[in-house]
């Protein structure tokens, strides 16, 4: 039976939603930092060209942590100045005064500092509590914005943490606005466990809103743990949302949550996007070629949707057998 | 480290959703069609009186259809008296007046017949064009409503068409108001293909609306082939919708779509709605349980992300190796 490919959705665009979003890929950094295998410097490098040539245009190269906190990412002075030279943003995370200098001596435009709504979370990753944590920022975000380098302000358990259940919205409220007070030029609001749904991203975005913190300056980093990553970002741009995470192929997760789900499948939100007619600048195509190439060398298929629907059954064995 | 369960979303309801929602399980039918493997009636039976035991309040039982056409569903006559007791909607599957007798003779209170949008699907799922199956089902919508019987009519490819690509929006009301005029109580609008995005959703329940067809008879059909399947359910919502199809675990696919990922997971519909704050009157526990009870059956770990994540490291093994 004949059954051309469709490739594409038809774009319909819809009511009062953003004409261009721009894709924070993650997939690098944040769908990388877990895998207990580590992954060679020169695949690493490979995958961040290849995510290069779909037409990302900002894709997270890699944390100046202590090695001894994330082993998998210990090779970031090698890989940042393998992708230096490419010409897109490659912000890369900064713990403290020390990664800081590190990133900054390799020429780093772009990094992101990463705070906590929640105390059992800042505990847990950190070892800070959430106001210490920010006073350790403070100096990182003054000394980068006297450099001239972009930052952004990475807050996690915006909706539900593993230890304390719903995070109060007036709680989050608070750690955004200490983060742009301290001057973080971005923010990226994570639902690190998954469990965020359209009417609590709604609230908390018109919390935000209401105090002051401007739209443009916010991006959402939904995981997919229960599902509702794309759901959640559908009503992040009816907000006005334009920066919005992903991760290519799905990679990632988050080891304070059961499931090995991680990010938003940065393909699953092009095709959404693509259908909402919204730009991206992105060759889906290109992006399902990468995930695939990238998940024959983690040895396992990608939990996007729509790779494994685009890629064909080689990649979907595991749901065959 | 110490990981409470957190099992449930806060619920935080978004302004102009309904205050309730009927889910339409269709996991016994649509869920089962597909498999290769003979699925026993006991096992079958089972499942059905676990989701009934779950809360469900709409289960689709099995289909009426020639044995010859799906041969997994050769059981109906089988299968419908040993869950006829259930307090329960039962809705079977109807092709035909043959179809109806046999549901009918079991004593069947709810039937189904099931339409296409497009001529190339009708032609593969029918073997008759639009007009020629429409033709077929008058009789049976007829003699249904003469015995006091509930008809659904579904209506495939109302998105996309594997053969036909986008399927214009006009040619989905003027199938859907044939199937109205004909005397169907409720259609079930089918992205057969899960390619749908929201503004096609909106755009196509605005058209629906618009020529009259009352959304309180509409229901959306939705497949996760590309990951969309929630986030269209999503629109449906706002647009007014309150019955959703949905497959207990994500079972089921399309054998016209390459990948395997099937219907929109009833677990992770659930979740979406809890978190919305709408009612189903469905245990989330108790659904996952089943699921998980089914995915064993049938040897494989289910596609539903809500399951996985709640499941626990036992049936996401094939996630972590």
């Amino acid at each position: 039976m004949n059954t051309p490919e469709l490739g594409l959705p038809m774009a319909v665009p819809a009511e009062g939603l953003p004409a261009r979003v721009r894709i924070h890929e993650v997939g690098a950094r944040d769908g990388l930092q877990n895998e207990k295998a580590t992954v060679p410097v020169e695949v690493k490098a490979e995958f961040v060209r290849r995510l290069a040539g779909t037409g990302l245009t900002t894709i997270e190269a890699t944390s100046f942590v202590h090695p001894k906190w994330v082993p998998q990412l210990a090779d970031a002075e090698e890989l940042f100045p393998a992708v230096a030279d490419l010409p897109v943003e490659l912000p890369v995370l900064v713990p403290n005064e020390r990664g800081l200098d590190r990133a900054l001596a390799l020429g780093a435009r772009r990094v992101a500092v990463f705070a906590s709504a929640t105390e059992s979370f800042a505990k847990a990753n950190l070892n800070r509590t959430v106001d210490e944590a920010l006073a350790m920022f403070e100096p990182v975000v003054a000394r980068a914005k006297d450099a001239d380098v972009h930052v952004r302000g990475y807050l996690s358990m915006c909706f539900g943490d593993p230890w304390e259940g719903p995070v109060p919205v007036e709680q989050v409220v608070k750690v955004c606005r200490a983060l742009r007070e301290m001057g973080c030029d971005e923010l990226s609001l994570g639902d690190t466990i998954g469990v965020a749904t359209p009417g609590h991203v709604s609230a908390l975005l018109t919390a935000l809103t209401d105090a002051g913190v401007p739209v443009e300056t916010l991006g959402v980093h939904f995981h997919d743990t229960y599902g509702q990553a794309l759901a959640n970002t559908y009503e992040a741009l009816r907000h006005g949302v334009t920066t919005v995470d992903a991760s290519a192929g799905g990679l990632g997760g988050c080891p304070y949550a059961k499931s090995a789900t991680g990010n938003l499948a940065t393909e699953d939100l092009v095709w959404m996007l693509r259908g909402l007619g919204i730009d991206t600048g992105v060759d889906l195509g290109s992006l399902v070629a990468t995930s695939v190439w990238m998940a024959a060398h983690l040895g396992r298929p990608s939990p996007s949707r729509t790779v494994r629907a685009l890629a064909g059954p080689g990649d979907d064995s595991d749901q065959e057998k």
